[in-house]
């Protein structure tokens, strides 16, 4: 009945490119003109009218003008009347600002799902949220993908005897578990306090035993890598030897694959949530493209996602 | 300008008189009459046009009823043309369902709040959420009190040497980690797993050290005690000795009481958000009224809440 | 295109069972599990993407238990992804909390089509409003069967001569009207007042004729049958003979049956859009499932409902 | 701190007078121009920001030109920056529209305060609903004021010896007993039945006895009169002797004075809820203008409207 | 899947015939009635269940009626279930209430744009808007067509030589501007001036040349074409010779036709956008029934609309 | 009764600075920290409880990211529980994206309005819309300053003999007359023209006569200046001498001052809606700051702000 149109920003068009390719259809044309004073003219280039369709777009840098182009994009595709809009987001904007552990601050992951609902949009479909109560931020149905056993079947074909499971953070234990059941390793959890608002959190403890181990690091995402390369220095203290890491998100911010370069971690595995701008031989990176491209089908035709999951 | 009033449902009446009586008020004269269909008519038997009102609930037992009685209030204060209408809730209704973990389920704690403001509720306050990120799934504002203080206050007066913080599952590890860092405990996690989905997850390792030492276990609440006293079993074996508990919420439920009785439980830390069938010489209550009472004599005057963490 | 599925609550699973039975359907899988906590964790068992779903939830005992249990199922196939949910209520919770004729009343009846919507359902299917103007209470379509036929089809069986059909308050004498035309029948009602706000209503007068006769009580809902035995007693006195009573809703509250028993009215005919606790040899219980069934299904292929009334 | 101000349309311009002047206001400055494509512009003409602004309008002839009028003036007042307007509808147009008692009509009643509420009303003040039941179909607050004491506080000093209140039809028996039980008269009920879809309502039955008797024939409001007059021919030939008739809205369409001139119809008891095109001297008119001023200066004040009740 | 179906108010029965024609349908079974209070009763006489459904109504006298009626058949439809809902409006009412140009004004082209989304249309296809922002108002998808090519056609028939396109304003310059590029024509701009609040603006300078030729008017709508005859008046004076016009919406209010019969107006052409009370052999009326139906297909099957207009 | 607290973006802090100076307040204090990953953490520093808050934040380069961040600052406004909250907008962000001019794009000046109210939002001040149609976007109230009389006010101190106000398209023709009526000038106006969707626009027709005269152009907005630079090309073909401009906001995007500076126009007056990065001896710029500082005192203390323009 309603067409499958599959729509992309500006953000990471390798990704878009491979979708398309696994759900078999051509990306949708659209054209972005972007004026002197910065404002976008974006158009839809084809009828959508009654069409299901998917704007693929992640959050990466410029972080703001990609958050823009994807409500920009939406909101002309509802008044170009396409039927269903979903918003597929590999990596969700914002997804850290998840609670107000602060006064006065804006819980803007909440934001984020309320702007995207007043643009247009009907769905999300995204990946591995920094909390998974991240769902109920929005009031529209979201699909969340799970892109651990895309790592963990990785990591389950590389010799990883003697590893421990590290959480940066007490608050990352939980997601750090999620890996360590599926490749049956104990869990180490460094736990970082500040006793005084003023300051800065150091690690005090390290929860579980790592003398004589290797330690692999988890998370839903690395930042900088700072976490890591402050917990290798106090695991090697403790007798820990080798050192890697995984996550879903790689954002590697700043100089981080320059500091990976240069540290004693052997290797990061991350997916292709997020485009890279710098490269290293000691990461390597499985594409998730495929998730979503059999996420968006089932969506589409109405058949179970969380059969992916399985 | 406008007057405060604070009405009660009738979920747990003590607490409600605490805080009116902190604050400085007497109860709203409300009656509430339950027809031979279980339908409820509830009146509010005095005038609240312009007022600015409060509504004390909590969630215990019968919990539906509980609930609905304080959206019917809420309704009816609305269209008595109430100000603004504080919905006060101690234990937030259905605070443990804020995530969809298996397919095809509600975030009810989510519904809830949709539920509270379609009712009418301007405003939530509330205390130890489950999840920080649980006040994103309101579009009202929400102030969060925290009672960890008021517990932690207490058991600073206590002799506690040599004891560690205990959570009893890595996804708690994050709570434990907020009471260990005030009162300067080692945190110690229980990391129970199930490898197949239709097995029963049990404690699979201890990650940190207890041979010698005391455990405190920590959480937001407690519901039957059963993590706890299965967690007790397996520190004895790695060679534990004293053991108590902590938390913000005691729920309590079913014989939770008894077999706290009949443990080697020493003591139980609890505050007085949920009203108890059942006492023991084993549990410690304290107050977190003034707590509430504080709030809402800031949220009435405009003062600052978060100023009352401090 | 979309699938028609129906899932029930636990309020009543026979009524449930004949309807689905009536459409050619096998009711939707879903699992029910009660925490400790009286929190209920709601499954749909099933892929409803894309699906026409009808929830089946009647207003019995335990009234509060059921609406919670019906908006959490609401919610849960909402953000299933569910098409349509349509809320099938037999008989609608709170459908006398109508008016406001008490100042700060709630408008029960109309929080309750906020709550649904709010939830999550597109379209409600109820029986029998207790006022007609309910629909109008609803932001979403209501489809408002009538149960009145099916009851006037089988007293029409029946030897009724020289009955005149009786209202037990000037307030029913519509609904008595609507089953009189049908019988050919006088109406008789029984004028119930109070001249002080704290006065009991009695019932002062008898409007129109009934000695020599025999009374039939009709109603849109019978809750402990009180008015009824009320007037008996009073038309007795005015000579009536025989007594009967009729009417679409059986709440029959508290010990309604046992009265009934051992009351001289001689047969209650009721249909079944409520579950019986108690059974009486007195009471003829007509089925209402065919026509929901044929609602459910018009509503499906999107034929006329109106037309099942003619 | 918010000052109260009163705009009025041009329905019904001496009552606006008659309220303002007991309100203790003048009229807000407004004007009204009509363009020559019947547009309306209106404008303001005086500040209102933060004010709390009531606008009177009742639904009289033109009705349409009346309702527009007055949701153009909302609107007006809403982007001037009112903080609260409440629409003063001393008869809310399409009261009778309450109920879809045939497939595919409009509830009109509710569409009107879907309107009102879309174009920035945040409060209603209105006058004897057709139905109580009214009240819900909107989700603004709404002060339900009653005329009937107005009026039975007149006939309370009249020779009212040996009449009977007299309901048309049984739909308006509830509304009679209002009047009745005010002034201790018994009720009788006109009963009209239809037996086919396509035939005219007769009257076919008089439940209660009128035999040398007077009537007198209550309702909320009187439409062309056609009812009375039937009932009038009905009741002499069962031996009634004087006829009365009173009502809170007289609408009085088409030839409703003249034939009431030409009846044996003694007097017509109304309220001023609507202007009279025409007089005749068996019309007695009582002012509902101090009900509706002390009405808005409860809500302005934030005093108990429900106290003017009693 | 959907059923396509057209129902037209009273407004403009002819245009509604020749879409229906056009687009091969039959027009919807439909009934007025108008009570004795001038309440509308509207029913849809057949069912309309997940039908798609267009409701032609123009704006033309009585404004407010059809306004009005037009809100009260989208209301009924919406409540009878139909799938989608667009309001074709070939002329858009209150189409020059479009901004603030005054203090405490209503922007009333957004108002009825809010009540027709509140009413229920899912959709509105109009024609030639006063100013394009207006699409903005609207939260539901404008289809804006244009009737200026079917004017322009029929003029390029014509014998022009030496034509000016005329403005009779500089607000009008833009539109002007969108047939004299279609003709080929230079642009004149008559200048309305008033310097004070109380003046009446009068045309105080003629920007561009017009000696010695000959002026066509052009503009959205005429309302009574004082502009017009005024503008002639000046040009005549600076030498012009011949007079025609042409818009879109032939408003003609007042005795706008009887002065063009008397004037020296050659000709002017318009389109069946409103009905005409008054004929005049000066009129040549274009019709734009083939152009809103053809939109109305194109919406139906979900091809573009935009198409169209090349 | 609500203090008055104004917020600044990081767009203009001059402008900010000066509005703040003018209404007698201190910015309210407020932090900035852009992590890593470019994500924005925004802390209200002080208490905003029951405050009427302002926000400054103008739409210039970055604008994605001083959208993002005043969208950002109003959610923590709002959940920090501020009374109101009014976004101070000297330049409206996408004020030119007013229309649906090319099938398939975004009306994003309306999207922006919808972000706005989404935020939270209560109100909207801002200055000189492209169109004044845009206030119509918004479903709350707006409040649009007036900056040509404070470019006028200065003009008129200045020598302007024989100087006509020129259009640089029929598009601007009506802001230019609001200009050219408040100076006394006769308008020109450019006409461009495109007569097929692939050519670019060029000034075919010069509206008006410039020969021997100078010419000053006028419009709300300069971009790049490009129209204005090919404008004097034309003009001084057809004989204007002097050429000078004026507008409110100011963009001056790309090197639109170093043309400036290159070319034969001698002057150009501006507002400080907008910072500027570069300055020129040619530029004169006019403070609207007190014009704003005075709205939002009126808009506080409920005082008229229509009374600002005359």
């Amino acid at each position: 009945m309603k067409e499958l149109k599959i729509f992309a920003g500006r953000s990471h068009p390798e990704l878009a490119r491979e979708i398309c390719a696994h759900v078999g259809v051509e990306p949708g044309q659209i054209s972005f003109v972007t004026f002197s004073n910065e404002n976008l003219k974006i158009k839809i280039e084809e009828n959508v009218r009654e069409c299901d369709v998917f704007v693929i777009q992640t959050s990466c840098s410029p972080v703001h003008d990609h958050l823009l182009e994807l409500l920009i994009m939406i909101d002309a595709l509802k008044y170009a009347s396409a039927a269903r809009i979903t918003a597929v987001l590999p990596y969700y904007p914002y997804v850290r600002s998840d609670k107000k552990d602060e006064p006065r601050i804006s819980v803007t992951a909440r934001l984020v799902a309320d702007l995207l609902q007043t643009a247009g949009a009907h769905r999300i479909l995204t990946m591995n949220l920094h909390a998974s109560q991240i769902v109920g931020f929005s009031h529209i149905p979201v699909d969340h993908l799970d892109g651990i056993p895309v790592i963990c079947d990785y990591l389950k074909t590389q010799p990883l005897e003697n590893f421990a499971a590290v959480a940066t953070d007490v608050g990352r234990a939980k997601v750090t578990e999620a890996y360590a059941r599926r490749l049956h390793m104990p869990v180490v959890i460094l736990d970082k306090r500040r006793y005084a608002d003023d300051e800065k959190a150091v690690i005090r403890h390290v929860i579980g035993d790592v003398s004589g181990k290797n330690a692999i690091f988890f998370d839903d995402e690395i930042l900088t890598g700072g976490s890591i390369f402050a917990g290798i220095d106090v695991l090697r203290e403790r007798g820990a030897m080798h050192f890697k890491a995984a996550c879903v998100h790689g954002v590697l911010a700043r100089d981080a694959v320059t500091r990976l370069e240069n540290s004693v971690l052997e290797e990061l595995v991350i997916t292709n949530t997020l485009p890279q701008r710098q490269t290293s031989p000691k990461i390597k990176t499985r594409s998730i493209a495929q998730l979503f491209g059999e996420a968006i089908k089932a969506i589409h035709t109405g058949s179970s996602v969380s059969r992916l999951f399985s």
